[in-house]
């Protein structure tokens, strides 16, 4: 099998979408829009779920479960919030489809007509607090802290696999407070769980922030993001947290009596992470071969191949294998031992490298006669004999060694495209020539940001936290700004 | 807190509506047929998705997500599928809301109308076939062995909270064999797998058999299925298994190349259980007190309650229940101690009973001067002090007990509740004052099946396996049967 696969340099759009769907990630449907996840990818995905799952509970936060559906006129009540949204929803408008009198197949069924239209999620924000009306009496009701794994839908036109589909998978959380500080606290913990998760899982390194009011959740008084960096230069948020405010607590009439004997509005925040996570883990680490996948969320980390003639020396080959296999798996590391007979050992080479396994063993009948197997690392490509009595702990170290060292490499390629600019003319030619980010004085108002956005089709990715204060002027207009904030491209 | 539960005798339909909302289980939202499942219930449901997932895999089953949507000519494929289906599917027709121009609120665009329109999935043979006809090319793609876990939606006139929604959750697998024989194998496998959950970990023991022609799946050749009994003598079934022979590669032109280079059409098979287990597992062993939870699937399996007068008190116990709660985690054992001060003892009692706590540690100010604890469970309502050296020993086997038990109990109904009669009026008798499955001769033809279903409600539940042959004549027509079948009112 030769992997065929477009290179970055060449077309990088072309060579991530050859990627996903040649290392078995995702494809296209026959449905518009909507992907299918294919197994190996959804083993990733359930990595990322298992992991993402664990923090939210020890943060505190339980799962549920609400409808896909929202009656048209819960989306109503949230005014920005229905703006954001109508135009790019799935309506649900008949509940029966009937034969065609005409005998010419199946129908709409006109008599099946809804009294109200339903709109599938989009999110869920109304829904939610439609339900927590009725379970939010008390501040003793509170926090309450819940968390959804769901599919939703939203009808982009141009969509992408994982990085823009109509049909998403996500999760999403929606906590509700007694009071506003207590809510700001929980979006920014939840922004800060996300870029603990996104580093120190996948790898990807991403500057926290908050987004200017025109890039905003709809509905949101603040929206808190982790921006990484892609490795054409381009920007991608892989997760917002939002502070809500009181807005959905107003439009759905979600009151609670508090301690001192008074009604207020709750105050509320919704965050969620979506399948476009694993848009961003591909293009972060993989090169021109394929995949490369961080340890720990690869759905194989060790990939062994006997390399032989004949069936004796491949028994030969198992007996040393199989009993290394259990040691590892003992060790809590997947291992696969491919030994298929169809397929020759460069095939099974090309294939692991392709879909991104982080070590593969090898080990043929010189590797039996001296005691050794060939390990390559699939970060570096870098191979090397070892000693069977010192592999198990080689494998050890080399999975802790390349889940840092993709990071690191992803640190190092973001320092370098973080370009501090003083001038719009040098802001253009950066953004124009060598994309990345893009650190520079903007006067805070929407129309500026318009205006560059429209010239460059860079966007203000977000305002740093803890970006030291520095005063000094717009880039584009010269009015005063106190604080530089991230420009990029972004997908 | 008084739970206010009616109880099973006075009305066991308003015992069971009543109990799954007061014991946060779920609850109806404002999407008409749509549940909101609660964060109690919905981690009753995670314990069932991690165990079934574990089985699925350990059986060679790898998971995926197919799309949310299904083009309408998808559906029309399959002649019977479509036939079974269409009747109360939620239709997506348009792709966008807009401000009506009269100024009456949000109205769907008729200028974003879809070509064609959508359905929301059903069941997903349809679009999943569409794409094994991209995934199989030749014997060595097979056996193809995917799940999904995914929500579906089926319009359902009259729902009831788990037993019958519009959308619910639920797992479908869909494999694709080379040979009859293996896929006839598979779907009966699957049904051992799904009887395995059910009644070691649900502790609910099901019958096992093949569905009549006029009960089978709609594109089934065969479908095999696991029933259970309710405490209201009715039958419910709780999971399907279908050999859905060529019909599927047929409607979707799936071929394969055959080891000997032929062209042949995929053997398929699809099986499936929803949230619908929820409501088994409430109606099979909770009782006028509220829900009764097998400590397998309980979120909570030990609580501890403090009984104390002032913070000192307070103090004292938890010095000595802390240790205790880490000693139980660090068996495995799931632990609340709930040291709530905003409510009594008694309320926290009734709290908990009403959840289905397997187990409930009470200490109070004699406990401490005693070293002891007051131990309770939760099936039987027996209660016994045992000394604070025994009580992990003495938690432990109590869990395990619980669960052996509530089993025990469940068989022990069934088995006072299988009755063989020999005589049309003796089945009516039955099926009318006593209920429970009734075993009788049949004639095997559809007509007499309907007319027993239309008399007496009855419907056959399944033709059992392993049911030894037995010369007969059907209780209606007199006409001869070889095998006697299981009768039941069902949910």
């Amino acid at each position: 099998m030769g992997k065929n696969l477009t290179s970055r340099a060449e077309d990088y759009s072309k060579w991530y979408n050859e990627l996903v769907v040649k290392s078995d990630l995702a494809e296209n449907s026959g449905v518009r829009g909507c992907m299918v996840i294919k197994p190996y990818g959804y083993a990733i995905w359930e990595k990322m779920q298992a992991q993402l799952d664990k923090m939210f509970k020890e943060t505190g936060h339980e799962n549920a479960y609400f409808p896909l559906f929202i009656p048209k006129s819960y989306l109503s009540k949230e005014a920005s919030h229905v703006e954001g949204f109508a135009k790019e929803c799935a309506v649900v408008t008949h509940y029966r489809l009937k034969n065609a009198e005409d005998g010419s197949g199946i129908v709409v069924d006109e008599d099946a007509k809804l009294e109200e239209e339903l709109i599938v999620r989009p999110t869920s924000e109304t829904i939610i607090w439609d339900t927590y009306r009725k379970w939010i009496q008390s501040y003793r009701d509170l926090p309450l802290k819940i968390n959804q794994w769901a599919n939703v839908v939203r009808w982009e036109m141009r969509t992408r696999l994982f990085l823009r589909t109509a049909e998403f998978l996500w999760q999403e959380g929606h906590t509700a407070h007694a009071t506003r500080e207590e809510a700001i606290e929980e979006a920014e913990l939840m922004m800060h769980v996300y870029a603990e998760f996104v580093e120190n899982y996948m790898g990807v390194p991403v500057i926290k922030g908050t987004k200017t009011a025109s890039e905003r959740f709809a509905g949101a008084e603040e929206t808190y993001c982790i921006e990484a960096l892609m490795q054409d230069g381009k920007a991608l948020q892989a997760g917002t947290s939002h502070f809500l405010g009181q807005n959905f607590a107003k439009a759905f009439d979600v009151k609670f009596a508090t301690k001192e004997g008074g009604q207020e509005y709750v105050w509320a925040t919704s965050w969620g992470v979506s399948t476009r996570l694993m848009g961003a883990l591909v293009m972060t680490h993989s090169d021109d071969n394929g995949l490369v996948l961080p340890p720990k969320l690869a759905p194989i980390q060790v990939v062994i191949v006997p390399i032989y003639k004949g069936m004796d020396q491949l028994d030969a080959i198992s007996e040393k294998v199989e009993p290394l296999v259990m040691q590892l798996r003992a060790k809590g590391i997947s291992v696969k031992y491919d030994n298929r007979d169809t397929h020759k050992p460069g095939f099974k080479f090309n294939e692991y490298e392709l879909k991104g396994v982080p070590v593969r063993l090898a080990i043929g009948q010189r590797d039996l006669e001296n005691g050794t197997y060939e390990v390559a690392r699939r970060d570096t490509l870098e191979k090397e004999s070892v000693s069977a009595a010192e592999i198990v702990g080689k494998v050890e170290a080399l999975l802790e060694d390349i889940q840092r060292n993709v990071y690191q490499k992803a640190i190092d390629y973001r320092a370098e495209h973080i370009t501090r600019v003083d001038s719009y003319e040098e802001f253009k030619k950066v953004i124009e020539e060598k994309g990345g980010f893009v650190s520079a004085h903007w006067d805070g108002t929407p129309e500026t940001e318009d205006k560059i956005k429209e010239e460059t089709k860079a966007t203000i990715r977000c305002i740093p936290l803890h970006e030291e204060q520095e005063e000094g002027t717009c880039m584009v207009t010269g009015k005063p700004s106190l604080q530089r904030v991230l420009f990029a491209k972004a997908y």
